[in-house]
């Protein structure tokens, strides 16, 4: 470290660290500034009606001038769902793999962007040059093929950032993870290590994507008399790959279901990343052509999605595949967290129609566990650790894990979105914070949804809505029609006839008491009727809904 | 088989085979009916706003007069929850062991039917004449004390139902499973076997609860210097024991948190079934007269629920606990399914405030895995296998092992709630149905929301309500006020001025067409309006809120 390179870089993670999913960061260095990945994050159960969110981007707005380019990791929609709408904000242009670009090329298309972003289709060892910044693609392996680790050149050091990540040292395309770059970088120097955190708390080795084509060869050949529906990732096109391979030893036709398995394997075949032998491949109304025992159906909807294929063919509404006794289903897929129940529903649903049901050793993941962490640590020996991609839980046990590592504490940063880290070799510390924040995409409305919004679609889930409606002569203050009172979502209406006959009364005697106030304001009668009627339901029911008072005024 | 033996006995399983949880039997023979069980559910996500699900008792209340007794396994709330409403619909004596009975006491006073209902405290060993059946309580093990099977004898044969069970063969208090009266039934011989199905998909031996005791033992012996915060089931007397133990073998003061928590550890303790060694346990306004690092707390919330109290001090909201850095907190627990996403999100807070959250080894289930499973089916070597207590895959994986053990397929019985199953030793089928269902419970109101309700809570929760209300002349047909449009939980109004101004057009042109024809009905318009604005809504912003007309009428 001289003196004289007093040079200093910012990371600033603009998602991800609270909504999972919405990964996006800025890398900020002189007048530059580079995106890496641009995801949105599916809702959380309490986003009611919300369809997805995207991440709040004023930072990069205000600093338009400033960014060079979109780095893109790889093609999974937590890391590509938001270019879009990104794009349309502030036009930059795209950097990365083949694979994922394509997959982009048609996001880019869907959303009338095509042609009106610049794209550049990177291979692994290639640089691009986005103002002072240098952004080196590496080889790694995931779920998905062509993913990359970025070196992060900046005037003030390196930065690694694993995207997502695993060690396959067999994968079933393509080649291993670089790890000899990772190594070679380490031994230069590299300032800080973002790496995936999503598996920290799990110790032991991922296994070989290719562990999953041993169980697959064993289920083919324990139910040669069986039709086969296997349910995976679409975007997993290894996996995809290996039920191709087996069906072709065993003399079965593969047949795909499901708009984005379709999708995403025509993309990958078309660019060489699946290898289909011969007329493996067949499409759905083919189907028929072929005794069942001779066919495999690969299918979305292995996390239970109720408008998948699967789902819908377990509740027996798919409309050309009818499940039957005999059939066996495959699970290549576990449960992310929060779609256990939704799973589970559609195995009981398949079983009660008589099919056999298997979900053991169907599935690896495609996060590094424990010791890949430590495989990376020990190759590339950062001066910081910046965990990526977790919850709080997942940062925390990957900064006990770089601890355990001999890494000092205060040179592992636990960063929340918004967070400024600024950091040369000298000195690292977070220094300020930028606006951050989840807006919620409802249907076409982006941001029109807020959190009031959200907070009466919780209300209204749980208790309904009881409205009174009046029509008031405005000069008299006498009442011409109504309070008449109608209910949704709370109560069964013949199952309640003398509640509501109650209600009506109540409503009244609370009306005729302001009414007969010397100048009763309107406000005064919509209080006086919710409070009333708030306060009998709540004696009698114990239940709450929204109380919506509404007057009507005629001049006569 | 001798030919004079022509009796036939009646499983009616009432619930608990699609509604989990609610579990609750009838046996039928001659003219005796006894009910084994007396469960509620929690509600499913999609039950919006509903409290617990009750069973349906439509055919006990049609043979009332046959109903001889409530036989109980054990004190979980899904085996004794709906115990007050039976007991309200249908006056019957209450059979079960001591603990239970002291639990199932506390919810009859609660429910003022103290005194009011006839209940026999049973010993294991020991045999209640219901009618034309004798029921036997046969001494098992679960993650609640004085849990048991049931050697139900009737004119037909034995049944055995096992209830909630696993084999410890080291359990903390009391004795180990009576494995020999299992084997002694078997040689004499078992008509049916009605076993726990809750792990069949799991291979292997479920840990005895000891094993808890020893990780309890290391936690506490690596964390000298920090408070700890243990999160369990309250309803686990031993897990409370063994922390107890510890932490009277470390010097710590035990504090409980929580209500029910503090409830069930009383009643435990009041009848002998909690030791705590002299005054280890104290009131939590005497904390902080300890330091911390000789403390734990026994909390609840282990489960993420929102309101108990670890979730509470996560949020930091809890009145007297703050969490502060350095605080060790254990999930006694595993979440079950569907809770994954609330526990992480606690795990993820507690993190956020600095302290370290342990959720391995710290628990065992209380269900047996497959080869205890195994066990009791070689043991009791039943001409019928009945699986209860699971999903319809749990219930599959029970019959496949029982296959898998030389049963023949055609004795094994995957029944649905309400099916009549008959049987004796020469034949059984299901021979009838009677109508089950679920009732819910929304505060006081039992059976007031039904699906039509649920329905529109649902469409309220995505997309909120519109309303359009207006006042007409009734002779004339005109309008005197409005149309007024009125929305909640729809879109947030200041975001969507300009939107909900041509809301206001297309409503207006509406009603214009309308009104010009000849006799326009009140029903016309509220359809024209609610299908114009309806689809003027989905067009510019693709949702589908419930839109409701409301029409007041006054004569001039």
């Amino acid at each position: 470290m001289t003196t004289e390179n007093k040079e200093k870089v910012k990371i600033i993670p603009l998602g991800g660290l609270e909504t999972i999913g919405m990964n996006i960061t800025a890398f900020e260095c002189r007048d530059s500034i580079v995106i890496v990945d641009c995801g949105f994050a599916f809702p959380e159960d309490d986003m009611l009606g919300i369809d997805f969110v995207l991440p709040d981007i004023t930072y990069l707005k205000e600093n338009k001038e400033k960014v060079k380019g979109i780095v893109i990791t790889h093609g999974h929609e937590d890391h590509i769902g938001a270019i879009p709408y990104v794009e349309k904000e502030i036009n930059i242009p795209i950097y990365a793999t083949k694979l994922t670009m394509a997959i982009i090329d048609r996001k880019l298309e869907e959303n009338d962007l095509k042609g009106k972003v610049k794209r550049r289709v990177m291979k692994f060892g290639q640089s691009a040059n986005l103002g002072d910044f240098r952004v080196e693609f590496i080889k790694t392996n995931h779920s998905i093929q062509d993913a990359a680790a970025l070196a992060i050149h900046s005037p003030a050091g390196t930065i690694l950032h694993t995207g997502d990540f695993k060690v396959d040292y067999t994968p079933v395309n393509g080649e291993a993870i670089d790890l000899q770059r990772f190594g070679e970088l380490g031994k230069k120097g590299v300032l800080a290590l973002m790496c995936d955190s999503t598996n920290a708390e799990r110790s032991g080795f991922t296994l070989s994507e290719k562990t999953v084509g041993a169980t697959f060869d064993r289920i083919f050949r324990e139910h040669p008399h069986s039709r086969l529906i296997i349910a995976s990732f679409a975007s997993n096109v290894d996996r995809v790959q290996q039920i191709v391979n087996t069906a072709c030893k065993y003399g079965r036709k593969v047949c795909l279901e499901g708009r984005s398995m379709i999708n995403v394997v025509g993309i990958a075949a078309d660019l060489g990343y699946l290898d289909v032998c011969g007329d493996t491949l067949i499409d759905s109304d083919m189907l028929d052509r072929y005794p069942p025992e001779k066919t495999v159906l690969i299918t979305t909807g292995s996390q239970g999605e109720a408008m998948a294929a699967l789902s819908r063919m377990a509740a027996s509404i798919h409309k050309r595949v009818k499940i039957i006794p005999g059939d066996t289903i495959v699970f290549s897929s576990t449960p992310i967290p929060g779609n256990e129940k939704a799973v589970s529903y559609v195995i009981n649903e398949l079983n009660e129609l008589g099919a056999e049901v298997i979900f053991q050793d169907t599935h690896v993941s495609g996060h590094a566990c424990q010791e890949e962490i430590k495989l990376i640590y020990s190759l590339v020996r950062p001066r910081y650790a910046v965990p990526i991609h977790g919850e709080r839980r997942h940062l925390q046990a990957h900064a006990n894990l770089a601890e355990s590592l001999g890494m000092p504490r205060e040179r592992i940063f636990m960063l929340h979105s918004g967070d400024v880290l600024e950091m040369n070799d000298e000195e690292a510390a977070v220094v300020g914070k930028v606006p951050t924040g989840a807006i919620f995409v409802d249907g076409l409305g982006i941001g029109d949804v807020g959190n009031i919004v959200i907070r009466d679609r919780q209300k209204l889930s749980e208790e309904g809505i009881i409205i009174v409606v009046m029509t008031l002569d405005s000069a008299a203050k006498t009442v011409l029609a109504g309070p008449d009172i109608i209910s949704r979502g709370f109560v069964y209406v013949r199952e309640a006839e003398g509640l509501m006959e109650e209600a009506d009364e109540v409503v009244r005697e609370a009306l005729d008491r302001v009414l007969s106030e010397n100048s009763p304001d309107w406000n005064r009668i919509k209080t006086e009727v919710r409070d009333a009627l708030g306060e009998f339901v709540w004696k009698r029911m114990k239940r709450r809904p929204m109380i919506l008072p509404i007057l009507m005024e005629v001049e006569l």
